[in-house]
């Protein structure tokens, strides 16, 4: 009725998740002055009375973010949770509220989303957070949730991406590359279960990978961590679309380079195991995989000793001069520019 | 793999949307004390250094809330932005800021997704928000749109649903039921079309009805007409289900009864001539309709003379004692008992 078959016509994965949100809000100026921080971090700040609000959002749908048949809902409301407050603690704040809205088509019945709601009670119970609105509808077809975190943080708290300075540290908390290999692990028996409905798989050897895929922390004891050494970071960033594409943000927004240590990136033991077995690199699964929640951060030099030994943190680099590039220093000391090739929501992964 | 066949299974259509909300949120505890007002009203009210921050949010899905076959998806935007807003100034609040999230299938292009952000930008513009974050993902099908809007209100304006009382007056703003109207005659038109693409439909007489439903405002204006006039509503809610919804919340909320006077419920003469030729009750359209996103507010007596004759509001009826009912009193002076019959986003129109 209203269509015009002869428009011009661009495939949005031409742009990638980023080029979306750049190219459609570069003309939407900022008119308030309680508005700090618009688009482009992790979550936006607003300004209220002195104190500094935070506000970030995300959807998960299925079939694009999460498969059903072997994530439970419970899981999928925890985790769901989860991929907001990690993007408050990422700001250095502490996440107090959410929103929750979820479209079900007909297929689900009460007791499916009761089992999806006990996952957000709980992850809200364990992280202190107060569910104060939302919306309920159906949808034409699959589950899709909305979840907005709010958060509070001090003016003079508040990190941002876009403040690494030349000969910082590069620093991430716990280790990376778990999660994706839980999916790889997952997929693979449900290959397995469609081929043999009857097999029992023995997914001990696996644990940590299934766990960090579907039962993540956000790292809500990394802020307060942090603040106990008296350790204000430069910049952070949690890592959710993998190390090397979070790097790059931080980069390119501090307008500096960086030099990343290949053998430095913390790993679990099942990575490596898992890697080898699936025939992975483990340092591209670190780069890559996304999904981890950890927290990326950039710290001044003289903070170095008040975080060194630390279980929690491990120094993978330092940032240096824009014209040094992005750069990952291999075992071998080779050195490889950095590109992002983490998850991209808009190119659904096969 | 972990689906089990004997589970229980409750349709969710049984409990509607609000039952369902109420159901899934029961256990969840509000725990922070910036927290004044969690789920239940128009918006949540979060404490801010004693300003008040009002956080607000929906989700419009294709083929449950729009059908793109005659919405444009620039009108889309901007009403997606309007239905959001709309419960900021139901709070008496004025709306900041917005997050937009959406989820899109590959059949959508660039140049599709720009037209939706061009209305949202317009209405950003034309309602001076700020467009401070989001998610943009794919979808295995058809559109989602998810927003979440803040506001900002002193502690002293900020209004509820639930403190009406009894011999307050009743008063919408506006008129009624010409967005449902809109609706019933783009539905006509797209089954003419089916039949003969190439008729040309005159809408002249149905203009008002088809621009309430295609691009609604939301009441930015009775905000700031209310505090020229020194009234402080006692009660207020936004127009999204019908009128006869939205009276039943105050109501319940407030635990009072009400009488509403037939013959007082405004209607454009639009609204009339089209209920004529579709052969509706046009009080059935005004109770039922929704999407009309006009404000509907109780005051106390002493402030009639401020709003007297105000082009703008119209008294419709007061609130009485809780052991009289929720009534409507019709043009024959019959006694109807309300019951809420609007517009329920979980069991889909046809």
């Amino acid at each position: 009725m209203i269509e015009d078959k002869n428009q011009a016509r661009t495939n949005l994965s031409e742009l990638g998740e980023f080029g979306l949100i750049n190219h459609l809000t570069q003309n939407f100026k900022i008119q308030h002055k309680t508005t700090i921080k618009g688009v482009g971090d992790d979550a936006a700040v607003l300004d209220m009375n002195g104190l500094k609000t935070l506000v970030t959002t995300d959807l998960l749908v299925e079939g694009v973010h999460f498969d059903l048949s072997y994530m439970p809902l419970k899981h999928l409301g925890y985790k769901a949770v989860m991929v907001n407050l990690s993007d408050v603690y990422a700001m250095n704040g502490n996440a107090t509220q959410i929103t929750v809205s979820i479209a079900v088509s007909n297929r689900f019945s009460l007791e499916a989303i009761e089992e999806l709601y006990d996952g957000i009670h709980l992850a809200c119970k364990g992280y202190d957070i107060d569910l104060i609105g939302g919306d309920t509808t159906s949808s034409t077809t699959g589950l899709l949730i909305s979840i907005t975190a709010i958060g509070e943080v001090t003016k003079e708290n508040v990190v941002y991406r876009n403040t690494a300075k030349e000969d910082d540290l590069l620093v991430v908390t716990g280790d990376l590359g778990a999660s994706y290999l839980g999916l790889q692990v997952l997929e693979r028996e449900k290959q397995v279960f469609k081929v043999n409905p009857n097999s029992q798989p023995d997914l001990t050897n696996y644990s940590y990978l299934i766990e960090r895929q579907l039962k993540p922390e956000s790292r809500k004891d990394i802020v307060k961590l942090l603040k106990d050494l008296e350790v204000k970071p430069t910049a952070m960033i949690d890592i959710s679309d993998g190390l090397s594409s979070e790097i790059l943000h931080i980069c390119t927004q501090s307008n500096v380079g960086c030099s990343l240590y290949e053998e430095k990136i913390p790993l679990d033991p099942q990575v490596i195991s898992a890697c080898e077995e699936f025939e992975l690199n483990s340092t591209t699964v670190a780069l890559s995989g996304g999904e981890d929640y950890e927290l990326l951060f950039t710290i001044s030099q003289e903070d170095f000793p008040k975080i060194k030994g630390n279980p929690h943190l491990t120094v993978i680099g330092h940032i240096t001069n824009k014209s040094k590039g992005v750069n990952l220093i291999t075992r071998a000391n080779q050195q490889i520019e950095l590109t992002a090739q983490g998850w991209n929501a808009l190119t659904k992964k096969d």
